[in-house]
């Protein structure tokens, strides 16, 4: 399997650094990878022989990043250079997320599954925005289009809905979507701190942005909820369709008022069936300890299903961190070269 | 895809109830399943056309079994005619489990993978007794074997080690994987009764067995976790590699006293590497409330994956009864058809 990676960030260093130290347990299952194309955010390395990752990541000295030089200089190794090619089986597409348009990634994995090249993504933006147009061109074209790192990573919570629940119909879908919301609501109820003081820790110790209001307003939460509804329940829905509500306005009144109560806030995503309509919704519920949501810890991420045969499924975990991210990506390749 | 089931108790029946109810969504997602052969204990049904399991389940009054005969008297319908004819894409393969060799049902197997003919059971005997003969069998024919029905049913238990986990090291399994025997002690901790009476509820219920003791004395759970360890964690272990302790020992002062501590009795059934040997071990453990496997309620089961890249998955479900097991086997009819 020849991959192409557009998008040398942490998940991307972290997938080459997998991808080298798995090499002989994934050839001893018949996964044989060769990564071809390196692509940072300016420059890129191509070596139709496959480049060697070994070398590439012992360059890189510790705490450094790895800078990605190509060989031949003349030439500009770019996503349109490559998708030119076409000698890549599979693209890799972990490029920064624009929430608003999804591109220039959308274009990307597009011109790759017209080309009959497989895709793994990581980038939430061309999936919220554009999931049916992609899924139908990987359908018409025979290949496959890869998800599972878009919604929690390691947790396997696309794979849950759709492999897991296959020939069932899922009618409700609930989590615990987010990382950064879940540590700082565990950090309000440990200590009583308010939102501001907790958010502040959660800075600091590298767990929320600088700008964390995407994950706080419950943006986060209602991109990957919209994904697994779309894909699980087999919808066109739109982010406007979601009603959300962030954490922001919790007191720490309110979390230790739910503590007394023997009850915890989550911050929920919920998509249920209501008579012929989905209600789709993103708050802050306080959950009893009968809920198993009440128990998803500040280090993990859940989901929880229901449908007509298969009964309910709650999956829990999912490491946090650039190397469960990218063990996700890879769990979707070795996905597709099984099949 | 042509189907051919064998064994026509229960799980059987449902699953042509449930292939017969879902052919149409299926056949939107471009999965169109066959039924030719049905055979049960004594007689079958082969139609190389496609039975009409519509017209079959509708001469069935409520409550009344659904009696086989084929059209035509002349010949008889048996594993080995189908066998011979080699006319089905798929074997479904639900007979008797034979705890002590796994056959005849280890035999048809292999021969049908041996024929190139995909197999999914729900037996586990076979597997129990010769998953590695069996996989290796399928491996070199370049067909299927699956087995998610035979550990824990509609709880994706298989997949959850191996597909959730593609790419990682799995170093321990821990799952409450029995429901009888988790019903029973949930039953003790409500009511304080003894052993004896809440096993008689649980026959009373249909949740136990007239002999009870493959659940009680922990080798359903031994079996389950024998085949999880081979195969998520691909090894070769033997029953007798496994120390079993059943939960007939347990007094309504054990349960209470666990109860007063905050904590609960669950029969756990885990694998853990101990530098480079395995131990694996089923006994009842108190396990207090920040497990995860402390809240698996009584219709509930659940199993615990750790690994090195993509951390710990919980997966806690599925269904109990003849309509979950047959959704389970559906489950992976429907993964063999999407490869």
């Amino acid at each position: 399997m020849r991959i192409g990676l557009i998008g040398y960030g942490g998940v991307g260093k972290a997938l080459i650094k997998l991808i080298t130290e798995k090499s002989p347990a994934l050839k001893a299952q018949g996964v044989n990878l060769e990564v071809i194309y390196i692509m940072g955010s300016k420059k890129g390395l191509y070596n139709p022989q496959g480049i060697n990752c070994a070398q590439l990541l012992a360059a890189s000295k510790d705490g450094q990043s790895i800078t990605i030089e190509d060989t031949d200089e003349n030439r500009e190794i770019t996503p349109e250079f490559m998708l030119q090619n076409k000698d890549i089986d599979l693209l890799v597409e972990l490029t920064s997320t624009n929430k608003e348009t999804g591109e220039p990634a959308r274009s990307y994995i597009l011109k790759a599954l017209e080309n009959k090249i497989h895709v793994v993504t990581g980038n939430k933006g061309p999936i919220v925005h554009s999931y049916r147009e992609l899924a139908q061109a990987a359908k018409e074209n025979g290949v496959c289009l890869g998800i599972g790192c878009t919604c929690g990573g390691a947790l396997p919570s696309v794979n849950g809905g759709t492999i897991e629940m296959a020939g069932s119909e899922v009618y409700s879908i609930e989590g615990v979507l987010n990382g950064t919301t879940n540590y700082i609501l565990k950090e309000m109820e440990d200590t009583g701190c308010t939102y501001g003081t907790a958010l502040e820790k959660a800075k600091a110790c590298g767990i929320a942005e600088a700008n964390p209001s995407f994950d706080v307003d419950g943006w986060d939460t209602a991109f990957k909820l919209l994904i697994l509804t779309n894909v699980v329940m087999k919808q066109d829905k739109k982010l406007s369709d979601i009603q959300i509500e962030g954490i922001t306005g919790l007191t720490p009144e309110n979390i230790q008022t739910a503590r007394a109560e023997g009850k915890r806030y989550k911050l929920i995503g919920r998509t249920m069936r209501e008579g012929e309509t989905l209600q789709m919704v993103v708050r802050p519920e306080k959950l009893d300890a009968e809920h198993l949501l009440y128990h998803v810890d500040g280090k993990n991420k859940a989901v929880r299903y229901e449908s007509d045969t298969l009964g309910e499924l709650t999956l829990i975990g999912g490491a946090s961190g650039t190397t469960a991210a990218a063990a996700s990506i890879l769990r979707d390749i070795i996905s597709i070269c099984s099949r």
